[in-house]
């Protein structure tokens, strides 16, 4: 089917139920669908949207287009959780129902004001000449999620940035409201932050762009996102074109991040000894990762897995992407480490400690069936080298290939070219982390039928990552040429 | 909203992804919503379908129509799982697409044959003068879910019975088909139970009606379900309009069965010493239970609870009804027992025992707040009365209330009347049932948000029903004028 842009912007009202009804049995339906992370219920799904903590539950919201695996006319779905594990769909809840969101309702934050939850998001909408306008919208939804859209824009487009100004996070600070936006300055068509401030939320002052790297930050940066981890300023975004000269990624854009020495927000300034910003992920497929300080004190971040541009072979099923796991932040020795939510441990089922062997012949099964869901701890001792195998074949032939050293040159790479369904080979097959020379590794591995998501020494890196491998290749196994010592556990994943 | 003919028959293509959306939402944000039973997606859910064991999988399906809380134009919905407790939506299965089922793909059984789930159910069409013509039809579902169907009705109706003829129940038997049919006789008007065998699902013969009464069952029989439990032929079915003399009962129609001897398929005698049929629930709301013979030698029942005719508060909220929780059968000592099975524990969170006080005040708090979805187990020695209040609030002045005596005269009385929102108050807002005189009574009691299924004696009695209170009426209390001694746990209930 070809998306037209007559078919992407479509509204909800004409498209048909039974369409809806058929799509969403096709998404459930598929080999490639997940069980234990957030997926959409038809069509695609990106952005995170509205991540918070409201009304005793976690919310989170994201960027749907229920009717296909395009990006066609946006909305956000609603989702709440008192884990962050065990999601429960609360349906449609911004719908692009007015003039200023008319062909789509994009991204944007929530924050808790009173009794309701506020969410801040971009409004897009085409004029006859079909000229994208951009407006940051306000709404408020109330404890029985009903939501009620204040009625005219919040801030208007400043003249130095393009129409390429979208993805307010909404933040309080000492009593006064900030937004934080993803810009595209006028002028030299560069990526920026803008920073504006309010006291009551109507009248908006420009502060102009965020000051926190000398560098281009590419031709435009979405999603940015300031959270505090640990009380230490962290600045996550997407610059679109970054110079790899910059920073190095292999995927079609970035998702990074800076840790900062202090937010000066009236001064429009991150103050950061970090002189590029970093990788988030070391995997194929994050972006637009949004955190948000939960009032537990924690850091909480998710991430689309899924990148603008790029196809997936879900396509053909018609629906797409799924969101990563919940990952706690934290700031350690000067690098953001993300781990599981300790509700994780709640899925897992009959714990299996794997065997070890001193010497390996050619390889050694860990799992013949290892399942299509599950979660591998694995400890590998320092000065050793192998690979490990999963969702593999018999002869390992095909699967996802783990190379890894723990010796003096030390390094992981994710090798998924032999996976499946080759998918975004233009961008490369392979991935790898530099690790540290002669220590131990520790590799935390969760399998969700088409998702891997790989905490490397306790979320020093993340390594996140689709495939699409026959369904019956659920092999785990490692080899290596020598020596190999580890310890390991496999659990089932269940919800 | 008035549901017109004209609006309960629009086809599904005419209702608006917007509108089914709008509906989705609206039943998953209902203060009633059930947490860990099956329940619509939107609309109305009625009777279980072809409950079965396939492709590795429990398999269920329910009549549904998904815009509303109505009876209108109904499909089958799916649904898989692996312990009959965790519960896959997979979606729209039957749709009434064919000139024989164009106004409801109605309810009915499945039957595995060969690598096929062959599906057989009941066509309903109204022809332009809104004349009822019913038809039985047979479908095939893959091991990918796909359903096909045979191009022709597999049963014709014959001469001797009414337009009420429908359910089919496939059963094979001695290399032989037979399915059993719910049907009125034509010229007593009648409820029978209709029968017919075939060597290849292709030509069927009449054998007549199933012989197993000599009472006059009501002007109806609908969801006729034989199934085979510890050996013994049990015969499930819904006489509509049974004389109150012949087995009493207070909801608008019962849902009953029978203990057989033996089944004489080609004699179409169901052999009996049982008189009379037996309530299956002793509660309020359960009608058109299935039940079938799993590969396990298990026998399994899920029963809709609701009843026709009847309107349920969430029809204001446009949905309707849930599934029961599935129940083992067995059978001892002449009756039947229905029992939880055994992947309902592990829902089981915090198990918190309960305190036992020799001699009440007035009432005894057992929980100030137990939740919406829990389990309680209680085991009340022989000699005592009292009462059992859940769903109440502070001062009991609202809630269910369980009132037993376990003394000569020993009985349960279940009182909704003082829960919350009145309905079908018109049949009764309580139900008895007698008890052994001078006998410990144990009670595992299910609550999941406005449902409430108790199980009594180990499954000897099962009572059924819905309520709907203010979700902060959540006190768990247990009264009595003297002694009383019990011993019990309560468990949140998580899925």
């Amino acid at each position: 089917m070809e998306w037209t842009t007559e078919k992407r912007y479509k509204k909800y009202s004409e498209w048909t139920a039974e369409e809806l009804l058929d799509l969403q049995a096709q998404a459930t339906k598929s080999d490639y669908q997940l069980s234990y992370h957030v997926r959409p219920q038809s069509g695609l799904l990106n952005d995170p949207n509205g991540f918070s903590y409201f009304n005793g539950e976690y919310n989170l919201f994201y960027q749907a287009f229920p009717f296909g695996a395009a990006h066609g006319l946006k909305s956000w779905f609603h989702l709440t959780s008192k884990d962050l594990v065990h999601w429960k769909n609360m349906g449609l809840a911004v719908k692009p129902d007015t003039k200023f969101d008319s062909h789509g309702a994009y991204s944007g934050s929530a924050h808790v004001i009173g009794d309701e939850l506020f969410l801040m998001y971009t409004g897009n909408h085409r004029d006859e000449n079909w000229e994208r306008h951009t407006y940051q919208i306000g709404a408020k939804m109330d404890k029985n999620y009903n939501i009620t859209k204040l009625e005219k824009p919040m801030i208007e487009k400043p003249d130095h940035v393009t129409e390429h100004f979208r993805d307010p996070q909404l933040i309080k600070f000492n009593d006064m409201y900030y937004a934080i936006i993803g810009a595209q300055d006028a002028k030299t068509k560069t990526g920026k932050i803008s920073l504006f401030r309010s006291k009551d939320l109507k009248k908006w002052q420009d502060l102009g762009y965020v000051d926190f790297s000398n560098d281009e930050m590419g031709y435009m940066i979405e999603c940015p996102n300031l959270v505090f981890v640990d009380e230490i300023p962290v600045l996550i975004f997407c610059p679109q074109g970054l110079d790899k000269n910059i920073t190095n990624y292999q995927n079609i854009y970035p998702n990074m991040y800076m840790l900062g020495e202090q937010m000066r927000f009236n001064k429009a300034k991150f103050i950061t000894n970090q002189e590029k910003p970093l990788n988030l992920d070391d995997g194929f497929d994050v972006y637009a990762t949004q955190a948000f300080n939960a009032p537990n004190g924690k850091a909480y971040a998710i991430s689309w897995v899924g990148l603008p541009d790029i196809s997936y072979p879900t396509d053909a099923e018609n629906w797409a992407n799924c969101m990563s796991q919940v990952k706690e932040l934290h700031v350690k020795e000067g690098v953001l480490y993300q781990q599981p939510v300790p509700a994780m441990a709640s899925l897992r089922k009959n714990g299996t400690p794997l065997r070890v062997e001193k010497t390996l012949d050619t390889h050694q099964t860990l799992m013949q069936d290892a399942s299509q869901n599950y979660e591998l701890k694995l400890d590998i001792e320092a000065n050793q080298e192998g690979e490990l195998y999963f969702a593999a074949n018999n002869n390992l032939s095909a699967g996802i290939k783990i190379s890894f050293s723990t010796k003096d040159d030390a390094y992981l790479t994710v090798n998924r070219s032999q996976a499946g369904i080759a998918f975004d080979q233009e961008h490369g097959e392979t991935r790898t982390i530099k690790l540290d020379a002669n220590q131990r590794l520790s590799i935390d591995l969760f399998v969700d039928h088409s998702l891997a998501e790989m905490f490397i020494n306790n979320g020093k890196n993340t390594m996140t990552f689709r495939y699409f491998a026959p369904k019956e290749n659920t092999k785990l196994a490692i080899a290596s040429d020598g020596e190999l010592n580890f310890t390991g556990t496999h659990w089932i994943m269940e919800k």
